[in-house]
């Protein structure tokens, strides 16, 4: 019952999300294969915590969360290449994803890496094109800009780089977090930014929402990597243990799992206290972030 | 002395353009790794033909080409990740661009498509980013949405999946022109629109623009597809036959090297012909017309 306000945000606007995405591709005038790759991973899913992260930061505002939903197509298109990119032979390797082949298992290389070329591409044409009435053009024109330094050489892509350069290598806490901050954690900034730009915000309130969703990021992958350890293998739909497997450096290796406990407790606590500095309703945050922190799959 | 004018003008604004191009590198907080890896594709340079499209058409309607330095610079960036993608492995397989080892050659398969990506997301943020007083939001949202179109799925990306398909297999006419129109057109005709657009010309002429630089992007791959029979492998840096040797259908080959010469010419005759309707300061694309029908390399 604890959940249950989210739960229903979250079907609801999960709902629209799924349509909105499948209709993006539909509509292209592309060949078939490729929209087919494209939908492939974009359908794959999973927990659509990204464009929740938006549509709730909206509603803490008591805006609609309609107005972001192009905005959170882009975000779920970005992070959708970036899975099919790092899956690929030459960086992950990676087989299977969410319990499904991976892309370029599926439609093969190639396609793999256009599929991947053409969400991120996309994804910057959908925020051009938003046409709510009461976003303008400056607004659209900030989404873009921070989105491409979340997802670019400074954020994710960045954060992809020094994971690869990290492999078999023991990395430090600062190392370990350097990684995830650009990994994960500002895509995930962006959706409370992005949120927080399209409500108006003041730059000072737009920058408490990425200090939230830092927060928030970090608890979410000290969690990712307590769950490979602890986790139910049919849940997370991949193999307990792999990290261990592949010698990577994690929390629970660098902090062992009492530590990373407590980080994991300390990243919540510090989410919550940013929201609760702010005169706004951010109950649907609040869980969002309790979901985090307790999370199974 | 026939390309005098436009070798002065190609001169001081490739220039600006390279150094523009490195000073976005060397700004980002990125890995040391991935800004080589971006320099080293895009140091290549070439003819830049796309960037001095885009100058000389801001120059037809006298505006000053600087208005342009940031959208040509992302332009360049798209074309060059498109390159660096296309030599991989799994895509063309290639060894040698430009006479020099091709990206993955030198940084490894995983950088490689990453560098591209990163020059794919910088694109946009480049656009966004453009502070030129006479360029409003709306112009550069537009420059954004049309750049996205150009470079994906209904673009760039769709011709490359279109030849990937078309592989090994002989083409009809319009099927050549799908792929090139797809592949390399849409960029060349966007550098033209961008012109176009950034001088806020009426939504007229930058049909006509587009349809001018459309003729000029097939009258550009005809004379490429001309020189891979007759050129001097030392002008062009890369093997002459290889189309032949690969297969692969081309001008020539579906037209005989006389149709091919005849409708390079008729190309040309049309991209001069749409510059004529316009009462436009045109000499400086009436030269780079010409250029592209003569080029040796």
């Amino acid at each position: 019952m604890e959940h249950s306000l989210l739960e229903s945000f979250s079907d609801t606007y999960k709902n629209l999300l799924e349509n909105q995405l499948r209709e993006n591709i539909d509509r292209m005038q592309a060949p078939e294969v490729i929209k087919e790759a494209m939908h492939y991973s974009l359908k794959a899913g999973g927990k659509r915590i990204r464009p929740l992260l938006l549509f709730a930061t909206l509603d803490a505002f008591k805006e609609r969360p309609e107005k972001g939903l192009l905005t959170a197509c882009a975000i779920e298109m970005i992070h959708t290449y970036s899975l099919i990119h790092d899956d690929l032979p030459s960086m992950d390797n990676d087989d299977l994803r969410r319990g499904r082949p991976t892309n370029h298992k599926v439609f093969g290389e190639a396609f793999a890496i256009l599929a991947g070329d053409a969400l991120l591409t996309c994804s910057f044409q959908l925020i051009a094109e938003t046409t709510e009435a009461d976003v303008d053009a400056n607004q659209k024109l900030e989404l873009i800009r921070e989105l491409a330094i979340a997802a670019g050489a400074e954020g994710m892509v960045g954060g992809q780089v020094a994971d690869m350069e990290g492999e078999d290598k023991s990395l430090t806490l600062e190392e370990l977090k350097y990684i995830h901050y650009h990994k994960t954690g500002k895509l995930l900034a962006y959706s409370a930014v992005a949120g927080a730009i399209l409500a108006g915000a003041s730059k000072e309130t737009v920058e408490k929402f990425r200090a939230f969703a830092h927060h928030l990021g970090l608890a979410f992958q000290i969690r990712d990597d307590i769950l490979d350890v602890e986790g139910s293998e049919e849940k997370i739909g991949k193999r307990v243990g792999s990290d261990a497997y592949n010698h990577k450096s994690t929390y629970p290796v660098l902090l062992s799992m009492d530590g990373a406990k407590k980080a994991l407790e300390e990243e919540i606590n510090q989410a919550l206290s940013i929201l609760k500095t702010m005169d706004l309703k951010t109950n649907l945050l609040e869980e969002l972030t309790d979901l985090v922190a307790t999370r199974d799959h």
